[in-house]
């Protein structure tokens, strides 16, 4: 295990928070029996490790999500652009920072990328190492079948790495929240508390179904070419439509239907002379518009092997029942689900719940969003997260 | 107005149910102002058209159906492949037949396939008439755009030819159901009865969001070439796509998790090597049987074109608010939702009613498939046209 980078200088205490760093985790043995070599996992911190280091949290990015949690600083006479990119807003501001929720100035608060991603964190679009590829072209269409269970082992080096022998809290919404999960149970004596927002124990056939849609939009874009195309065009066309895919499951009927209504865009006119010509609805317009936003941040072949990892999503793999595979966990728990949420339903937070060996409360935020309402009721989030794993 | 073919025998009262014919209809003007020459329509009848032309009954078929309602009877000595698809089981046999509800001993049934689609009437598969095309080829990517309101408009022409100035019963379910409310509004006086079944008065903001993802999932498989593919590989992907997308919106979440859960296909492991080579859930097999059995049968330009003709639904377009849309119907009504329907929700068939110029109850079909259970719940579907708009 190497620490690589900026966080050789965070344990010596130079704080920098919000500053990507590495942590080289060598080979690391798949579930498919794959031996994944060089493997190098990339993470941000905000505060200090305490001296018992009992006060670690780890936070859980989603399928599309990175390591900037919130904003950061950075030492004296850091370049600029380190410096923009610590001070730039995080996904998780409303949770995580100095006097909130997961508190900065008491928490040591790590985020780490996850393993097959594209935000720092070996994945497809890694150069191979010479053993695979004596060119070091990136991995593409050779990256390994990744599980959340292989991602969360990886994800425990990179504690060893940082001293932590056990984790304050383990919280995360979506496919952070199956990791999360899957914390609690490959590793029940690191972890303290665990938080599963709006996500499962065990991906369903719905979320298959739908992750199915999303991957085979990737794979039949030409361009995408079996996953070999960094030295040509990207998919974007095949990766836009997945997010188009995976963004309607995101959201509600209900609040497209308040935003968007049937309404054309403006300037647009919905009757076409041919069908390939016409104008947008303005819902369709929304959709252009994040399809397009994801296509210039994400790597399709890392939302490829996110998503199987997700559809693999599975606490009881190989554990008996999900009673017998959760009967091992040994942390407080916070479960909660989003009302409107028809991705990752209620009932499957309830039944984690009643699967778990001690008697935990489903919570419920309240959202007319659908699942992303896990990312935006940060406020009734933060006060679950408060109230119980964090009380 | 042309009759040709088997409907020039069923006028002359060789009676033949089930057979597929034609009437020419010539020109139409379309909403958006195009003008599209030489338009045939195919349709099937099944019974007979009583002295005053009272007894017709349309009934309109959803995005991907034909004009086979049920099974028919040829006249002796017809063709055998005549026979055998006259005879063939249709789509609405529980419905539709001798001794059922609507009742092919009592009214003449018809159903008309849509203007844009591939059973038999003009669109985008037909060869282009020589004032468009000297060589006649497939009318492809210069099929004009088509809304609901175009094809109702087109099968009133194809009443105007079989002698029926009034239906008795006009009803479909989903696409189904904005034809059937269409022509109530566009035609008051020539509808007495109007079944609505799993649809709504306008394309919901979902509806449209989930219609684009359809749309370019067909356009995005570099077989569609804009829609000019009938000379070379047709876009079978590409439609295999976007029919799991709207398959999974037509079944209900619960359901595919009662039938398939998480389980393997029988003899595929789901843990792959690489994201490419894992074997599939019984959920992504089902989809890819859903897929492929639709790309043999449907033509993807047809899809589209219908599939963009219900997007453009909306009976109000024109015509002032529903309730000013609405007040010009006369008919009985029959409005249905599914309690599972995720498309076609629920709630847009109680907005239908609340629309309508009489109080209307919304009546319910009970089902755990989702959308898909008007079709599948033929019984309850029965009973409620039984006792309402055919007591």
């Amino acid at each position: 295990m190497t620490l690589v980078g900026g966080t050789e200088r965070a344990r010596d205490f130079v704080r920098e928070d919000g500053v990507l760093a590495f942590v080289d985790v060598g080979e690391r043995p798949l579930e498919s029996g794959v031996l994944l070599p060089r493997v190098r996992l990339a993470y941000e911190t905000w505060g200090e490790l305490n001296a018992d280091a009992s006060n670690a949290v780890l936070v859980e990015h989603a399928l599309t999500g990175d390591t900037h949690l919130t904003r950061g600083r950075v030492r004296e006479h850091a370049p600029e652009i380190e410096r923009a990119r610590a001070e730039a807003p995080g996904w998780c501001e409303g949770l995580v920072g100095p006097g909130r929720v997961i508190d900065t100035n008491k928490y040591f608060v790590v985020c780490i990328n996850m393993l097959g991603g594209c935000y720092g964190s070996t994945g497809p679009a890694t150069p191979a190492p010479s053993s695979v590829d004596p060119e070091n072209k990136p991995w593409g269409s050779r990256f390994p079948f990744v599980t959340i269970r292989d991602a969360v082992r990886a994800e425990a080096a990179v504690a060893d790495a940082l001293g932590i022998q056990a984790w304050r809290l383990v919280v995360g919404g979506s496919m952070g929240g199956a990791r999360a999960l899957e914390w609690a149970v490959t590793f029940p004596e690191r972890v303290q508390a665990c938080g599963v927002v709006a996500s499962c124990a065990a991906s369903s056939a719905e979320q298959i179904a739908w992750g199915q849609a999303q991957n085979l939009a990737l794979r039949q874009d030409p361009a995408f070419n079996g996953g070999d195309y960094y030295d040509s065009d990207f998919p974007t066309a095949g990766l836009g439509l997945a997010r188009r895919i995976a963004h309607i499951t995101y959201r509600s009927a209900a609040e497209l239907q308040t935003r968007f209504s049937r309404d054309p865009q403006p300037g647009e006119s919905i009757l076409g002379v041919a069908a390939g010509t016409r104008g947008r609805y303005k819902v369709e317009s929304y959709l252009d518009h994040q399809a397009s936003k994801l296509a210039d941040r994400f790597d399709a072949n890392a939302y490829l092997t996110l998503n199987e990892a997700l559809m693999s999503h599975d606490v009881a793999r190989g554990r008996g029942s999900p009673e017998e595979a959760l009967a091992r966990t040994t942390c407080d728990w916070l479960v909660v689900a989003v009302d409107s949420d028809r991705l990752y339903f209620p009932s499957e937070s309830d039944a984690l719940c009643a699967a778990l060996p001690v008697p935990v409360p489903r919570h419920t935020i309240h959202s007319d969003a659908g699942h992303d309402g896990f990312l935006i009721e940060d406020a009734q989030l933060g006060e679950l997260v408060r109230a119980t794993v964090l009380s």
